[in-house]
């Protein structure tokens, strides 16, 4: 294996339960496996590292109508398809528990023991009016360069 | 061309008829000027691989709904868009007949043809409660290793 | 950086603002820090390169429906979320515009004054009865050989 076969970098774009399941899944696997993995998390992506009921205090109407909006981390997330109003997410999730196949929260934890880079996207941060500390530890900021960085020198790339 | 260059992989997430087509004419493409090919099934994408009517019997509830909620293969998928309760599908596919572009159901065929690795993922299948027999012939079962093995190797990997 | 890191090629499969921003954001980035960039426009993202009130002579009835119910060029895409009916994507626009973020038409000047490659699939233009004259300028057309040609060469490749 050469360097650039070591190492995996995904964008997040996504906030879908069922996508970001497929995130975590393959940089786990990838982390597990020796790889060195990057995700980087835009656009609707970035609610799934928001802290639970962060204060919405000295923010405009309009961030706290995105903050109300949007997931507040792995929980609040759901289905992209047959969501039915959250009866088919719930159903998915007992399925899981009862097969002891692994939450989504489980798999971000497991992402933070396992060294997986992860990077919140500072435009969108901007966007949503969401600050550094709305967000979980562990996690760095960075733009468009810092993504270019690690993926130019990735084997595999995903947009997810 | 290196070795690289001439290996893709697809992740086939969705099934919604209009992303497997890219997925299916990405992959045949490929297949025709002399690449090697994997595509690997997840989530809503493995619907694509199943066969029809096949017998719920020894599946519990949920599985049986899951079964009867998704598609049974190409001939069952949907447009993402402008599905307009199915009649924006028909009405697509009704165009490419008359203009003699390839449905999805041909394209399937090509791959196989075609030698196309056709791959299941055996999380998927676990969480939705389908078993190899009710997948289509020509294929395989894998996980995520199974995944980043071809991954890693290829030139062009892309999340559909 | 080798031949290989110093290209990326997107395609672009969605017409969402949001998902098109995300593009349009990686690959002017990518461009302004010397990268040789490409970006293929297919089905539903084909509608971003369409000119405004382009007559409708000459067309088919069901052209002419798609050329209705697809939006014309960038002003007329929508979140691909919290849409609204269009409320959430006009307040996303304004928010954009107060902070000083680039919308999505300023992103698309960019890429043409930057030498982005821009790509519509000979396919999806067929499919969706789309002539050359109804999109925009400085762009090619080509099908999934081109497409493969500039992917094989390039380090970055995403599905979008």
């Amino acid at each position: 294996m050469n360097e650039q076969q070591k190492k995996m970098t995904l964008i997040v774009f996504s906030n879908d339960m069922d996508k970001a399941m497929s995130a975590f899944i393959l940089a786990t696997g990838a982390a597990s496996s020796g790889m060195r993995v990057t995700m980087y998390f835009t656009f609707w992506g970035l609610s799934l590292l928001r802290k639970k009921d962060y204060s919405r205090q000295g923010k405009s109407l309009i961030e706290r109508m995105f903050g109300w909006l949007l997931p507040e981390g792995p929980d609040e997330t759901r289905l992209s398809k047959m969501n039915f109003l959250g009866a088919g997410t719930k159903m998915m999730k007992s399925i899981m528990r009862k097969k002891k196949i692994f939450q989504l929260n489980d798999l971000m934890d497991m992402a933070v023991s396992l060294d997986i880079k992860i990077v919140a996207c500072t435009t969108s941060m901007e966007m949503m009016g969401i600050k550094r500390e709305e967000l979980i530890d562990n996690i760095e900021v960075g733009g468009v360069a810092t993504y270019l960085g690690n993926a130019r020198e990735s084997a595999v790339n995903l947009f997810i």
